[in-house]
């Protein structure tokens, strides 16, 4: 995932300060680490660190971090390789100036283009796609001079997702992928126009909602003016040879929303292109309870994931909503964790049951998915330990049966219990009672769009993600 | 507040990394500073800090802290007087060998005691109560040598709130006192004796709840066996004076657990002497429904103290609950405020509303207490901005009109808005369509037992409070 | 040892940060933890730590200090209890007013003092005598209601060595024990009234210096002006039992400063009782060259303690001196140390020889003193391996065989070598080639005066020390 | 300056501790920053951090660092710039496999090279030399493919100074600019190769010296085997219109090694390129006072880096030598600076006159150099006011009168005193009664060989340098 807000002030004021609320805002995209790098019209002040937003800056960084442009990211760790040098934003000085850049999303040929840039002579400090995005942008300058130019040619070369902040010289520019994976949104108040991974952050700084950006649009403000374009979209040949056919929902544009941000990243207070994301969850409830009905005493959530799906089932079946499951919200990054013997001890940090609600009861549980169904055991076990006569496990989302490839790190395909079992051997393993999965109609009509990417619950890539396998 | 957790083990094994486990269960009691001391049978070794239970301890200080006994504090700090010295357990030597002190509660008459003991020529490096009673307690036992005498003869001095876990030589002992103010109580598992502020942090550690230790109780743990004591209540002449009748509810006996606990302090999943916090809640909603309908649109908490109140609400009156407000949750310690003329910034940073959901609506909102008013109104506004077209506001307790003693920070008598306003003057203050506060009956209801102590609701207190005036 | 340093200001001047430079100046006295409280007529303001006054205090910490009267101390670990709680100035809160407490010495009898305060209901949070002394000050406090009755009453129990700076309300008190163990000096500059261990402090923040504080002695400022007492020398019967010959030297007066401060500990520039330390190591030097001469080649020093007694061994017999050894500058405490196996390693990462000089030399290797022998011996092996036909060592002090109970830890009798082994013995087991120590009469003629503490060369302490046997 | 430091194992031991202690041995050479890279065989491992050696590593770092080949540098701060980014060793993946680059030195032409590679569609991170030679050497390994040719064609590229450690997939490299101007050993013992800036740090890890690198010398380390081999030096057109004559020391070969690492930089128990430091600083001090002799009562240093030459000084016309001043060893990076206001204090905080010695005395006062002039202008006042009737002062090197562009970061040429000022103008304001400088002539001589690079003392560089103009 990852989280990215920038802003551009038509006034000489300091927008660091703002930075860190916005991108306070967006901490649930990543909370492994922070960076803003801000550009007083003189150069470039940046500053990035592992962990939360407010763990990695005080009033001293967001001193030094002075001018009126600037971009921020909060990083969510794919691959463990949570090292400075791969939180965002990158910043490098090239012929044609200073460029930063802060990227949501994942570049599924970023390998194969690292490897040809390598093979050119370039050299890389870090393992993100940032870096190879900034290299490949300052060759295509080299080229044509001009920043949008170049911008739409090294898309050309990018398959993947990439909601992304560009700072060059003194310009912002915000850039969505023509798949339109990531969300992005462009804001603004009186002096300032803003860019944020969701509109949530938008609210918190006071900025007013202006619209999304489109999938394949780029947006550069440059001198107090703002501009639009397109990126052509890179015409594809699916590999057909892996036997991957075309996305039923996306066979008929490009555009291919990551699914999963509706279902769990983003806040539910956002509303990514034009779709409420708390009314997509509420709906999700309500569809997974026609298609899974159940006549149980109560239902209750996996908080905080499955609250609003719990929400939605308990008001279709009109069966009576109960919190049966308290999280604790301490749970962070530093925690000192059990080992491996006391597994059972790490859910039972996190969560508690109310016994006096679940005794004797039969118990409708709604979390967001199952990966590797460990935990879901654990949760099922728990609320049998607390006395629940019967628990019947409810999933507002389909099956995950194969890894995505566009950011978000959800295990292995031999990890996702849903790619090797049926539906009843996965009841039997977490030992629920029931066990029903949304099905992938009723998660695109709760959407309520079909430009969607549903790869990792089809098997069917929007992309060619043929150098994958 | 504060929480208090302590293990005294028959085997010879570490516990404080199971104190620290249960700490973080009891987290929300306190985040201003943590503390474990334990003992191994040869000596004390104790660790403390300022912050969260996962930011004060690393492996390297568990490690450190080795004992089969041990007592753990997590502090809630009532006058920003957050320093390392007031951190607790409370570690001394004294002539009978060394003794750790953990309380949750303010002594009322603390005051008075510390001039009594400087005036005999002792010192006070800290401002906590812990001090002083660590202080008298060494006194008794000079004079009776029997830790249970000592004990009991300065319970006799004490007046006030004080659940106490206190670690002596080798024996571990739990008091509460005679009021019953704050929660206490016993847990077992095959090999360890366990006491802790709430239940819930027993059953993060596995342990099997045995009972709440009883007001006035005394329970110590010594060469593996427990034995309980009574503390005789001293008796106490109310100060007439100052014109303070005694409490309709507590007249017949003395016993006056905070009602606040159950309304706001304690975890959802506690149960306090024998009544679920959880049940309170959800019956707050309903008899505050029934007490103060709304012909509303949708139901919608102030997260998270409102949503069971919420719950029960809408369940009364079958009016249809939306989360119109979402919570960041990673609001903390060490974040960097808006400064004075941001404050609309600092609750925007906390809450968010659900456009989606409020626009057009009659909402009630639900919250728990209101206590200067001022962010009842900012969210008051905040919901009408993001469109909601009437607000109801409903408070699941009482009007707060007196400050407590007992060891909650609530603001001084002027600062409580409704100890100088009418409902009717709240409700424009706050900006509401309409305002209802849950009645001291209601609330007696729902919690269902009459030993309640509710000065701050009612301005009658069950001790004697004259030198607080 | 430990170093102290205090200031009364008439203006209402922040002292804070210069309390931090004269610390800075006396950190050889003591680099374990550092600390500073303050007054500002209204309250007292305190911070201490664990490490150097470099890394203890910030800017945030010095701002939160203010006050124009204040004392600070350098902790020097004696027993390895580096515990925040040991850090100094010691701070409480009395029924006369807040006191706080930096102490240099040792009470050789405050294990005793401790046990009779206990018994008498007093507990302690440290294990200072800082404490032992604020509790015995107060309770004269209750008899007197006169600091200085109540500081001539507590030195009456008090057997050892104590350099006292006390801030008591809006007073600062410096004391020195009557056999003046420990130096103490006072300066002034236009506003203020200075006290500080070594009169380089002084320099450091150029004030002037006024005088060294009598053995004895009581100065008190209040109100601005300044008063000196003295303190009435307890009879103290020596105990004879355990055959322990009063001090020839110190026989007539009861004065004993302790030598070592002129042999090793204070800093080369300072001048204690009107004695410069830097002439008195020249002149030991000179007086060792006569007691102990040699036909070497060259003459070198153990880095930084022997320097200077090498320049006057090298003048005395005209040989010329040498840097033979480098010591790094870096060596910190918070090196990673090697481990067991690499002790030797623990001595080059200190030390290292410069070959060319060393090369088929007779070197003399000057050294302030032998406590186990272990470091001797690897230091004359590693000039032997680095060339050296001859190693002739020689020791600026006497032989040491006894322990110091008046702040210096040097070990246990047992493990000081020259307490079993004779010159001869020792010169083999560290491969000399000849062995001189300083005789004590040589040590008494450098320093020039008899008052002197010799306890640790001589086996004769200047005070009852029969509760350390 | 800078230091580095490198090991390859040929068993398969973990290297990253010794690197630890061998940087710790260099730690004089740099005190901003401190890095290590290693090597498992399978992949680099790095870590880098501002502060020291001892700071910026714990055990947990160390541990991560595992492999048998390594490489570390101490960072030395020539322009502020002290970012973690600027920190090293720099490390980079490249399509032939990850290196690690160390350096020691400044490249006079980096800019234009840099600017070079920018016009080709490189970017940078870092401000670094080391960035630069490594983007050139990628270029070159993909022309070549031999890591051999490849440095030898950077090396044709790069004018100025470099002491570089490369490790390159299993391969340790160890290179040294053909004119020398930095030093850089080989060591070895039973198991490793070592490489180092200054032998002492061989010393410290127990490695014995095997010989220097020779100016123009290529070493690698691959598969446990050495070879040898040679820059051809680029042949390189002195830019006369600048009229900066060809030193005439240097005259007739190309190698120039800084004769500051003999007078100043340098540790003085290193030998480089055959000649102890610490004999050369002897023999200074010995021509300095033949040169410039003086009738006084003592001789003392500015210390540290004035001790050896006073020695030498006072050796030659037998006149005591004195520790007049004492400087304060804890003097560090995050000490706590005086304002601008308080510039004497600054002084003061690092030394401090023994008075006894100076009073009435005349003083021969020996330093290392005199740049801007003030501080040699605080510390003559402060020994007058300490009671000096006449201060004489000695410098151990020529009159410093151009910047050096090699790695010295000195102050600009306007900046240097004695660019602009005669001695006696010199003298009077630093407010000396006489002034002495030692001679090039003597400088050459006291270092006994010519290849020496004198350009900050003669304006005559050893390289072109018309790009810094
Ligand atoms: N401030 C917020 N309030 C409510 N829900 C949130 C908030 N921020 C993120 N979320 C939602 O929380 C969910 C993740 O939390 P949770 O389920 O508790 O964690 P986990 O990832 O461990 O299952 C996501 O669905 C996300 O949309
Ligand atoms: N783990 C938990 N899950 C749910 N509620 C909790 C948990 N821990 C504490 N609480 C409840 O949260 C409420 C306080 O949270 P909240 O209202 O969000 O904060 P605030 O004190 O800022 O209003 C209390 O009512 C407390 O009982
Ligand atoms: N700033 C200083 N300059 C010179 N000597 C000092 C300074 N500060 C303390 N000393 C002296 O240094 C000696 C201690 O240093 P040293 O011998 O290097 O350490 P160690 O205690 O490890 O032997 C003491 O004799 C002390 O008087
Ligand atoms: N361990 C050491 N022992 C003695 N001298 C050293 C050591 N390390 C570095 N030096 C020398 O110290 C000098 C620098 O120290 P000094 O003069 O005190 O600092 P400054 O750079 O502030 O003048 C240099 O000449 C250097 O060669
Ligand atoms: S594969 Fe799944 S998680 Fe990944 S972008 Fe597509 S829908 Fe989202
Ligand atoms: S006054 Fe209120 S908050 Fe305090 S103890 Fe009584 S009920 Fe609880
Ligand atoms: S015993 Fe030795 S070190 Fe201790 S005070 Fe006496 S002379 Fe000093
Ligand atoms: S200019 Fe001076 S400091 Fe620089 S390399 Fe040459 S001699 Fe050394
Ligand atoms: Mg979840
Ligand atoms: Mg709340
Ligand atoms: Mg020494
Ligand atoms: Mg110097």
């Amino acid at each position: 995932m990852c989280g990215i807000f920038g802003i551009y002030s038509n006034e000489r004021i300091n927008v660091a300060k703002r930075i860190y609320y916005g991108l306070f805002a967006l901490q649930h995209r990543g909370q492994e680490g922070a960076g803003i790098a801000t550009s007083d019209g003189r150069g470039f002040h940046h500053y990035k660190g592992i962990g939360l937003v407010s763990e990695v800056f005080t009033n001293n960084e967001l001193q030094s971090l002075y001018g009126h442009i600037g971009i921020g990211h909060v990083r969510y760790s794919t691959t463990g390789d949570s090292t400075i040098e791969n939180c965002q934003p990158f910043v490098v000085k090239s012929s044609f100036g200073p460029i930063a850049i802060a990227h949501n999303g994942d570049i599924v040929n970023s390998t194969i283009l690292k490897r040809e840039l390598e093979k050119m002579g370039h050299i890389f400090i870090s393992s993100t796609d940032s870096e190879v995005i900034a290299q490949l942008l300052v060759r295509e300058l080299l080229k044509t001079e001009d920043i949008i130019e170049a911008i739409k040619n090294t898309a050309k070369k990018l398959i993947g997702a990439y909601s992304l902040l560009i700072m060059f010289n003194d310009k912002l520019i915000a850039v969505r992928d023509p798949n339109g994976f990531k969300p992005l949104c462009i804001g603004r108040d009186e002096n300032c126009i803003y860019f944020a991974s969701e509109n949530c952050a938008l609210d918190t700084v006071n900025a007013e909602f202006v619209r999304d950006i489109k999938p394949g649009e780029i947006v550069i403000v440059d001198n107090g003016e703002i501009n639009c374009y397109k990126i052509e979209k890179p015409c594809e040949e699916v590999n057909t040879e892996l036997n991957l056919p075309v996305n039923n929902y996306i066979y008929n544009n490009c555009v291919s929303t990551c699914m999963f941000e509706y279902v769990y990243f983003a806040r539910p207070d956002s509303i990514i292109d034009g779709i409420s994301v708390y009314e997509v969850r509420r709906k999700i409830g309500r569809i997974l309870a026609k298609e899974h009905p159940c006549d149980a005493d109560l239902v209750s959530p996996v908080p905080d994931s499955g609250i609003t799906f719990a929400l939605g089932y308990s008001e279709e079946l009109e069966i009576p909503y109960y919190e049966g499951l308290i999280k604790n919200r301490y749970v962070g990054r530093t925690f000192i964790l059990p080992t491996q013997e006391e597994r059972d001890l790490a859910v039972r940090l996190k969560l508690n049951p109310v016994k006096s609600i679940l005794k004797d009861k039969k118990v409708v549980l709604v979390d967001d998915s199952i990966v590797r169904g460990t935990t879901s055991r654990r949760i099922v076990n728990m609320l049998k330990k607390a006395g629940a006569k019967e628990v019947h496990l409810r999933i507002g989302s389909p099956r995950i049966i194969s890894p995505c490839f566009y950011g978000i790190d959800m295990a292995t395909k031999e990890e996702l219990i849903a790619s090797y079992k049926t539906d009843e051997e996965i009841c039997k393993y977490v030992n629920a009672d029931s066990l029903g999965y949304l099905s992938i109609e009723g998660l695109v009509k709760a959407i309520g769009r079909k430009d969607l990417c549903l790869a990792c619950v089809s098997g069917y890539y929007p992309t060619d993600v043929s150098c994958k396998f």
